[in-house]
């Protein structure tokens, strides 16, 4: 099977044998903003036509590639689901010479007060790393842009909440006051722990940011500090926010990230266990699996 | 006396008579960022050498003028400051012919675990409010791009808390996913509230963010829904955050902002006292009867 891990900035393909196993990987530049004029097709043959003419099969695909800005929207399926609910809802995009692919539905969820939570490739992975996670109940903890905390149970994807936590990380170093006084210099622990303990604090997220600029204009952290306590402050109230009160989180990321999101949850006398971060292709080739009895 | 309101992006000078009366008016886009290689005696020339060349005097300035970007920086006065112990530290630059004006000092203040926080400017609002305040514990709310909470007593400055609500709104509207969904057609108290009400359930901030995108995606906030559910919910969170249990908060802001805050300080049963909001010109004259003893 030809595995698509297809976002908003970032292509990526594996040829993946029945037992799983990737024999071919390859990676481009071409996110959905980077293809224009809805030229989707030809940016997947570009990168593995060869593939596909020697008949290997099928084309799975998720990812930002199936929302409204991508190839072609798949509605999000409603929470709880499970592999083979996922499954079930794929669709086909086709092509010239008969050619198709599938696209993997993203899921929604809705809280107590009935607003909405949505998720797009992230389901994907979750299903990559069911197996790792065996029976019973999972908090698992997709860190990132918009950061998830999944509910897994038996298998079954029961609900989870979006954190805007990189995003606005982002946002506030390139184009907030906080950013003039802030330079990334790479890891700083004891600044991070400092940005987690403040959230615990009185006084709110919005009061907590304005603390970044003043205690730079007091002297008391230099730039390249602000940087990482900035980054403790909103994983900080992430983790407050969505993490359970005991127990173990699932940490579902980067090698970049997870040490981060180990240290904010060990402030919480919470347990990290992190998941081989390489699901999404996984995910792929179980959901192709589901295929055949649909074709 | 000339009074100078000289922000990062404005400036704005009055003339004022010995009763606090203001006489003419003079608006500028010479705020301390438009100003270049430090010509800001040129740049208050510019507008009021006729007012000095025809004997008006002292020149009082404050905001963003007395930073570290600014003409010359004036060193925070610590809390609890009176009007008095701000006059008490105000400083003078001078420029050719022995001209000079001075320069208000802001204020700075730390919370139960030492972090500080900072205030330039609104501390002249205060000062021009503490009339209308009168005697007691009051607590004023000046809202706005770094919103200041601040608690006043018998006409000393006690303490206060910044909130980065407006910066925050801006950075997301311009600059974040929530902006691309975001359009700003103008009141709609019903969008207003239902962010306010969001601020009080469960999840924390972060995750009501993304909470915006959700419900755009839903189809159950529309782009010019989503601009002021957003701007409720940034106020909601402030408002929760730093707002007392009950009593009155006095409001000092532009007539734009004040319904907003009114609203959510509503939400929370809390009942809002707007004051008159062109009280930086009674503070700069206020501080100005404080100079002869000093020059």
């Amino acid at each position: 099977m030809i595995a698509v891990d297809w976002g908003t900035s970032s292509f990526r393909a594996y040829r993946v044998d029945a037992a799983g196993i990737v024999h071919e990987k390859r990676e481009a530049p071409l996110g959905i903003l980077q293809v224009h004029g809805g030229q989707f097709a030809q940016a997947l043959e570009s990168q593995v036509a060869d593939w596909i003419g020697a008949g290997e099969g099928p084309v799975v695909m998720s990812g930002m590639i199936g929302s409204r800005q991508g190839w072609h929207e798949m509605p999000y399926v409603p929470c709880p689901a499970d592999a083979d609910d996922i499954a079930a809802h794929m669709g086909r995009v086709q092509w010239d010479k008969g050619r198709e692919a599938w696209l993997v539905p993203g899921l929604v969820t809705r809280d107590a007060a009935g607003v909405h939570d949505v998720m797009r490739g992230e389901e994907t992975q979750l299903v990559g790393a069911l197996e790792q996670l065996g029976p019973g109940r999972h908090t698992v903890c997709l860190p990132g842009t918009h950061s998830k905390w999944v509910r897994v149970e038996d298998g079954r994807i029961e609900g989870f909440t979006t954190h805007m936590t990189g995003e606005l990380f982002a946002v506030l170093r390139d184009h907030s006051i906080l950013g003039r006084t802030m330079e990334n210099a790479g890891d700083d622990p004891a600044s991070f722990d400092a940005g987690v303990m403040r959230s615990g604090e009185p006084g709110g997220l919005l009061h907590h940011l304005f603390g970044v600029r003043a205690e730079c204009l007091a002297g008391r952290l230099s730039a390249e500090q602000a940087h990482e306590y900035l980054s403790g402050l909103l994983i900080g109230h992430e983790v407050r926010a969505a993490a359970p009160g005991s127990g173990t989180v699932c940490l579902l990321c980067s090698e970049a990230l997870a040490p981060r999101y180990e240290r904010a949850l060990a402030s919480r006398g919470l347990v990290a266990h992190v998941l081989d971060p390489d699901s999404v292709v996984r995910g792929l080739h179980r959901l192709s699996q589901c295929i055949g009895a649909r074709a």
